[in-house]
C-alpha cells in the first residue's frame, strides 16, 4: 500500500493525521474484502439516485461504469490499496474520482459511511450465514451417507448429497456397525455407529436453522438511513433493498446504523456449530488413538511428525478443537465492544469485522473439511464391537430383565450392581456366569439370560422411538435423508 | 440439608464417598430449582407407563399421589434437601420411597437419570426463553408508549401494554421532543427522543424473536432416551412429549442426552439482549449526568451515597451495564464446558445450570426495572433541545442544501467544512452567518439558507423511510404498536 | 432476611426505593461474606481514630466493643442480615447503632462506602490468593511424593507434605513404571509416571507464584481514601494498613477506591491454574477409561450410574473439567464490567465480588480433591509399559541410533519412517526386524539395535536435564523436595 | 507463496495431503514472523552441537553461515515463504538444504519441531512482555510528566521521560487545575486533574510489574527437551539457553514442550492492560464531548466525518475502548485452547501465537498512541473548575465541618442532606445559604461555613496520604517520578 495525503474528511483539520494513529485507525487491510459488497452498494445506490430524478441519468451511467470497472480492477489484482484512504469505501470512491472526475463526488449524495459501511457489512454477514448453513446441509448429508453405509445391507449408495461424495461399494458392511456408547468416557452401553453419526446430523440440523434464522432476522437493508437520522432527499429505501436482495429495509435510522446484533447473531451461530465440531473432533482424537483404534483417519487428513515417524497425527480433529476457542473468542470480542457503546455509531464498531472475517474462515474450512475427511475414514468393525462389549455395557439389558419380572427398577439395579462386582472380583463377564452364580443374586435368573446380553441383542432390543435398534435407525435414516 | 449414608447408585462400591466429593459433586444446591419440572417429567412418565401397561393402574395411582404430595410439600417449604442424595432428582425419588415404599423404585423403568435431567432442564430453559421474550416485548411496549408519549400532540395514552402502565397525561408535550443524535459520542445531527426509544424497540424486537426461534428450536422431549440408546420398554415418547407440552419427541437419544445447544443459544440470545440493555444503560448514565442533563431518574429507581448526599446515582442502569459482563462470562463458561466434551453425557455438563439460572435471573430483572423506570423518567425538552443545536449538527443540511443546488456531494462537504472551521475561528452559529460570509464560501449561498438550520427544521426534513422526521415516526410508532 | 424502611443514604430522597431495585441493588445476599474483613477493617479505622484524637477513648470502646459483639453474633450464625440495608457494611453498621447508640455514627467519620469495600474486598482476595497458593503447594508436595512413589526403590516415604499424606509402604514399586508419552494423544515415546508427576508439579509451582505475585502487589491498602479524593481528617493511613496486615497505603485516592486489578489478576491467576487442572483432568478421564487402563481412581471419588451398576464415572476429574470454563467465564465478567467503567467508583463494580468468590471456591477445592485422590489412585505398571511400546514408541531412538553413526537426521528419520511403514504393513514390531530387513532400509543396521528399542532402554538413555531417563527424574525429583 | 510436494515428515505417507488440509495446518502464514527468533534458537543450537562434539567445526559453520544467509535473506524480502512446507521452521530448514546440502539435516539432532517451536515462541512471547512494560513506563512517564504541567507552578519543564516528550513551556498554567471528581458519572468532589493523571500512573505502574513478572516466570529455555522426552545426545542445555538469553532452562521436558501458560498469563497481562486503557478511553470520550468539554483533542489524533464536517471524533480512544474486547477475545481464546489438551503436545496448540501477537500488536500500538496524544491536548481550565463546582460537590466537606464539631458523622450527613434537598427546590448553591437557613438546619451552621465550600479549599483540604491536595500531589508526583 502506498500512502497520499489528501483525508475525503480534511477540511476542518489544519494538522496532518501522525502516522501511527493512521495505520491504527486504517480498516483498509481488513475491509478492503468487503469490495464486492460495497460496489454492490453504489451501484444499487446510484441506480435509485437515478430513478428518482436525484442524480441525471448520464451521471449514473458515468458512476455504474466507472465502479464497474474498478470492480473488474479489483477482481483482477490490478487495484493499488491506500492505507491513508483508511478504509473500503474510501479506496473505491476515491478510484472513481480518479476515473471520472468531479462526478463522483455526487454517488455519496444522501449517503452516510454509516449506511455504507451497515449495508456492506449487511451483506457479506447474510452470504456468510447462508453460505455455512449450507455447509453444514453439506456435512450433515456426509453424516447421514456415512450412516447408511454402515448400517449394513448395501444401501449405502443410495444417498444423495450436495457434495457429490462417492461411496465406495465395497467398504459397504453386511451388519450394522457396533460402536460403544459412553457416558462419562466409560463404556455405557452398545449403539450403532449409525445412531453416532446421525446424533451428529440432529446437531447440524439445529446449526444450519440457526444461521438461516439470523439470516432471515438480518434481511432488511439500512441503506437510506445515512448518518443516522435519515435524510432529506426523496429516496427510495425499498427499491435499493429490493437490488441488493434484502426483505425489506430497516425500519428505524438510528437502529440501522447503530445496530450489530446481526453479527453477534452470526458468531453466537458459528460459536454454537464449533462446539458441535469440537466434540465431533474430540471424538475423533480419541477414536484414532491407538488405545481406542475404532477408526483410521485418511493419510490425506493426518499429518506426521518430525521425530516420530509412525505418528499419524489427527491434525484436522486436533485444530478444529483448537480453533472453537479461536471463535468463542471472536464472540466475546465483538459482546464486549457492542456492550459498551452508546448509539448511534461509535468508532468502537470498527472492531466488528475482523472477528466475523475470523469466524466465518475457520468454520467454513472446518466444515469443508469434515465433509471431505469423513466418508474417508475407515471404521473398524471388529475393534469397536469388542470394545462395545466390554465393561459390562449390557448390565441394564439385565436390570431391565429383572424389571420386566416385575422386580422394582431401583432393586433390580441394585441386583445387578452386586452382580457386576462379583465379576469383576473374579474376572468374569456376566454371560460367563453360571446358573448357580445368578440364582444367588437373585432367584429369578438364570443362565438363559445369557443371551440376552449379546451386544447385538442389547442393541436390537432399543426400539424405543429415537432408539439404536436397527430399525429405528434405517427409520430415523429415511427421514434424516428426507430432510436434506 | 443433612446427610443419609445410603447412595441409590451405590451397590457395587465398597467405601464412602469422600465428603469433599459429595459437596463437590452435588448439585442439589442450585437444581432443587427444578423441582416442578423434575415432578412434571415424572408424572408425565408415570402416566406413560400406565397407559402402556408398564406399570399396573395402581401403582401409577401411588407414584402419581405420593408425587403431587412431594411437591405441595416442597411448594410449602416442607421439604429437607439432603445434600447426600446429590441432586433434585434423587431427593425426590427418595422422598417418594420413604412416602411410598418400594413401588416408588418402578417410576425409574425406562428412564435414566441422563434423560431425566435433560427434559428437565429443557422445560426449565424453555419457559425462561419464553419468558424472556414475554419480558422484551413488556419492555417494547414501554418504548413504544414513551415514544409516543414525546411525539407531541397527546396521542400518548393510547398504548396498552401488558404491563398495565399508566400514561401520566399531564406529562404529555405539546411538541416531539428533540434530542442530539450522536456519533462517537460527538453531536451529529438531531432526532426526536421517540425515534431513538423506537431504535430500541427495534432492537428489542428482534432479541425477542430470538428468545422465540430458541424456544422453537428446543421444543422436543427427550424423555424416553434413557441412558443414551433408547430402551427396550415399550414406551410411548409423543405421549410424555404431548403431556409435557413439547411440539415433539426427539428424533436421536444419544442427540437427546447429550447435547445443550439449546442452553447455549438461550445464553446467546440472554447475551446479545443484554448488549442492547448495557448500550441503553450507557446512554441512561450519561444523559442523566450532570453534564448532559437530558433525563431524570425517579427517586425509586436511583440511590444516595453515604458520604455525598447530594447524589442521586443511577444504580439500575449501572448494574444492568456491569452485569452485561456477568451474562457474557455464563456464555463463555457453558460454550468452553461443552466444546470439551465427547458424547454423549459427561459430568462437566452438569455446569450448564447455573450459568441458566444466573443469565435467566439478570435479564429478566433488568428488563422489568426498565420497563418500570423508564415511564417514570423525566426528559428535559428545553436542555434536550438547546443540546441539540450544538456543534454545528446541522451542517449536514448545509451540504445537502448545496448538494440540491447541483454541487457534487464531496464539495458541497468541503465548503461546509471550511464554514465550520470559521465558525470555530470566530465563534459563531451557522445561521449567523452574513450572505457575504456565506458567499465568500460558495457562491449560491446567501442568509436565507439560515432558516435549513434550525433542529426543527433538520428533524422535519428528514423524510425518508426510517427517517426522524415526526411524520415518520408516526407513522412508524403506529406500525410499531401494532406489532405488540 | 427482613426488611427495613428506613436508608442510611435516605435524607434526601422523597419516593420509597422500588421493592424490585432493592433487590437488584442489595448486595447483601453475597457481599455478608465479607463480614470478617469489614469488621475487621472497622476495628482498626476506629483504633486509628482514636490514635489520631479523631475520637475519645471512651468513644473508641464502645465502637470496638460493639463491633466485637456484633462479629462473634455473626460467626455464631446469630445475626439477621436485612436485604433493605443493601450490603455488609450498612448491616453492620446499623446493628452497631442499635447497640451501643448515636456513638456508631462515628464510625463512619473520614471514610466512605467507597474505600470501605475496597478495604474489605481487598483482605479477601489477598487471602485466598495466599490461601490458593497454599494449596497448589500442597498439590504439588502430592504429585512430588506421587513421583517418589511410581520412581521404584522404596524412597516413597520419604516425602513429607504439607497435608500429612500417608504412602502406602507396599504400593512401592521396584521399577519406575513406564508410560506412554503422547503428542497428538498417539503415543509417541515412553516416559517415567513419574516424569509426568513432575511435569504437573511444574506447572503447579508456576501458579502458586502467580498468586503469590498477586497477593504481593495487591499488598496495600486503600483505606483513607475516602470517597476518592482522600479527606481532610488528619488520619493515620499507615496505621491502619499495618493493623490490616498490608505493606502499606496506597499511593492515590481515586486509584484506590476505583480500581479493581488486583482482583482481575487473581482471577487471572485462578483461570490459568485451572486450565492446568483441566488438562490433568483430561488425562485422568481418559487414563481412567477401559481403553487406556492405565490407572484404577479411589470409589471415594468416583461415583456410579442409577442406570448402569458398573460404572465407575471420574467426575472429580470431568467437573474439574468443565468447571473450568465457570472460572473462565468468571474472569470475562469481570474483565467486561471493570474494561467499561470511568473512574473512580461505579455502581458496576459491585459485580467484582461473586465471580472472586465463585473462582476461589472452585479452584480451592478442586486443587484439593486432587491432593486427595492423587494418593489414592492406584496405577497399573504392566498395562502402562505395555501401552508405551505401542505405536513404535521407539523409533526416534532407532533413528538417533542412525545419526549417531553419522546419517543426517532427517534422513535418518526417513530410513525409519519407512522400516515403520513396513512394520504397518506386516504387522511386526521393529525389534522383530531381521538383519536383511533392517539391512534394506540402511546398510549400517542388524538385528543388534533391538535392544536399543526397548521402553526400558529407551526411557535410560533420555539423559539430557529435564529428561525422562530415571537418573535425572531422580535428580528432578530431590530438587523439587527442596523447594516444598 | 508457491507449493512444493514434498513433505520433510512424508516418509510414511502414501497419498499426498489434501490442499484444503494443507491450508487449514499451515501455520507460515503467521509464524513466519518468528523467522528471527527461529533462526537464533538454531544458531545456538548448532553452537552447542558443535561444542558437545555432536557436529564437526565445519558443520557447525556451514550450517550457521546458511543461517545467518537466510537470515539476511529474509530481512531483505528475499524469501519465498512456501505453504507446503506448514510452518516457519520447515521453511527455514528446506531454505538451508537448498543452500547447504545435505549437512543442513543435521542440525535437527538432538531437537524436535515440539522443543523448536516452544522456544521459538517463549523468545518472542518474553521480548513482547519486555517491550510492553517498557512500553507502560513511557506512557506512565508521560502520565506523570503532565500531572506535573497541569500542578501549576511551572515544574513541568524537569521530567525527563523515555519518549523525550517535550513540554510546552507557555502551557505550564499557574495554579493547580482542578477537575470533578466522579463516582456513578454523578459529580462527587473537586479533584486536581495531576491526581488524576497520577491515578493511571498507578495503574500502569502495576501493568509494567505485572509484564515483568510474567517475563521473569518464563525465563526458561525449552530448547533440548525434544519431542517431550529428552533426548539421548549429550546436549548442554545450559549453554543454549545462556546463549538464548535464558536464566536457564527448564527442568521437565514434558512441561517444556507442553505449557503455554507463559503465553496465558501475557495475554491476561494484556487484558488488564487494556482494561485500564479502556477506562482511560471512556474518560477522553466523555471529557472531549460538547458536554463535558474539559479537554480538546489534538488534530492529529481525532478524524472528521465524510457527511458531518463539524465532528472531531475521538478515534483512537473509541478504537482503543473496543479493542479491550479484543484482547479479552484473545485470552478467551486460548484458556479455551489450553484447557482441553492433554499432555504433551497437541496441534490445538498452534492456536497459541495468533492470539498472541494479535493481543502484543493492539496493545503496543494503543500504548504509543496514548503516549504520543495525551501531552498534545488541551485541558480547559475554567470549564473543569466550573464543572468541579456542580452537583454540591463540597456537601462533603459541610458534613466533615459538623461532625468536627461533635456530631455524628451519620447525623451530619442527614442534616447536609436536607439541606441539599432544599437547594435543589430553591434553585441554590450551599455558599448561598443565609444563616437562617443554615442555623434552621443545624444550630450550630452560619454563613462562616461558606469559605469552606469553595472547590479550591476543598481539594485543600484533603491532606490525607494519597489525597488530592497539591501538597500532597507534590510529594506523589515526586515519588512517582522517583520510580520512573
Amino acid at each position: 500500500m502506498t500512502q497520499t495525503p489528501k483525508k475525503l474528511w480534511g477540511g476542518r483539520f489544519a494538522e496532518a493525521t501522525d502516522g501511527l494513529v493512521e495505520l491504527f485507525n486504517a480498516s483498509v487491510g481488513f475491509d478492503q474484502r468487503l469490495f464486492e459488497q460495497d460496489i454492490r452498494g453504489s451501484l444499487a445506490h446510484a441506480a435509485m439516485l437515478g430513478k428518482t430524478g436525484i442524480l441525471q441519468p448520464l451521471e449514473v451511467k458515468q458512476i455504474q461504469d466507472g465502479l464497474n470497472a474498478i470492480l473488474e480492477d479489483i477482481r483482477a489484482g490490478n487495484f493499488e490499496w491506500k492505507l491513508s484512504l483508511e478504509d473500503v469505501h474510501m479506496n473505491i470512491e476515491s478510484a472513481l474520482r480518479d476515473r471520472i472526475g468531479p462526478v463522483a463526488g455526487k454517488l455519496h449524495t444522501a449517503r452516510s459511511r454509516n449506511d455504507q459501511v451497515a449495508v456492506d457489512f449487511r451483506l457479506f454477514v447474510k452470504d456468510a450465514a447462508l453460505e455455512l448453513a449450507s455447509l453444514c446441509r453439506g456435512l450433515r448429508a456426509v453424516m447421514v451417507s456415512e450412516a447408511e453405509k454402515y448400517l449394513g445391507g448395501g444401501q449405502g449408495a443410495g444417498v444423495e448429497t450436495t457434495l457429490e461424495l462417492r461411496v465406495d461399494a465395497e467398504a459397504v458392511p453386511p451388519a450394522p456397525l457396533i460402536l460403544p456408547g459412553y457416558t462419562h468416557l466409560q463404556v455405557a452401553q452398545p449403539i450403532l455407529l449409525s445412531h453416532w453419526f446421525l446424533a451428529y446430523a440432529e446437531m447440524l440440523e439445529r446449526d444450519e436453522s440457526r444461521f438461516l434464522d439470523a439470516a432471515k432476522r438480518m434481511d432488511e437493508s439500512p441503506l437510506g438511513s445515512s448518518a443516522l437520522a435519515g435524510t432529506p432527499w426523496p429516496i427510495d429505501r425499498d427499491m435499493t433493498a429490493r437490488e441488493l436482495g434484502f426483505a425489506r429495509p430497516t425500519r428505524n435510522s438510528l437502529d440501522g446504523v447503530g445496530s450489530r446484533d446481526f453479527a453477534l447473531e452470526f458468531l453466537a451461530a458459528c460459536s454454537i456449530n464449533m462446539a458441535h465440531l469440537s466434540r465431533l473432533s474430540e471424538e475423533m482424537v480419541l477414536y484414532s488413538s491407538f488405545e481406542f483404534g475404532f477408526v483410521t483417519l485418511p493419510d490425506s487428513h493426518t499429518t506426521g511428525s518430525s521425530i516420530m515417524p509412525q505418528k499419524k497425527n489427527p491434525d484436522v480433529s486436533e485444530l478444529a478443537r483448537g480453533k472453537a476457542g479461536r471463535v468463542f473468542g471472536d464472540l466475546m470480542a465483538l459482546l464486549t465492544v457492542v456492550k459498551g457503546t452508546p448509539l448511534a455509531y461509535n468508532k468502537d464498531l470498527q472492531e466488528d469485522k475482523e472477528p466475523v472475517f475470523d469466524a466465518f474462515d475457520t468454520v467454513s474450512i472446518v466444515l469443508r473439511l469434515y465433509a471431505e475427511m469423513l466418508p474417508k475414514a475407515v471404521w473398524h468393525a471388529e475393534t469397536c464391537e469388542k470394545a462395545a462389549a466390554r465393561g459390562f455395557s449390557t448390565a441394564t439389558d439385565l436390570a431391565d430383565h429383572l424389571a420386566l419380572g416385575g422386580l422394582p427398577f431401583r432393586e433390580a439395579h441394585e441386583v445387578v450392581g452386586k452382580l457386576v462386582g462379583y465379576c469383576v472380583q473374579y474376572g468374569k463377564q456376566l454371560w460367563e456366569l453360571s446358573s448357580e452364580e445368578l440364582k444367588a443374586a437373585h432367584p429369578s435368573l438364570n443362565s438363559s439370560v445369557a443371551e440376552k446380553l449379546s451386544v447385538q441383542n442389547s442393541v436390537r432390543s432399543r426400539m424405543s422411538f429415537g432408539g439404536t435398534a436397527p430399525e429405528r435407525v434405517r427409520e430415523a435414516l429415511g427421514a434424516a435423508k428426507s430432510r436434506l
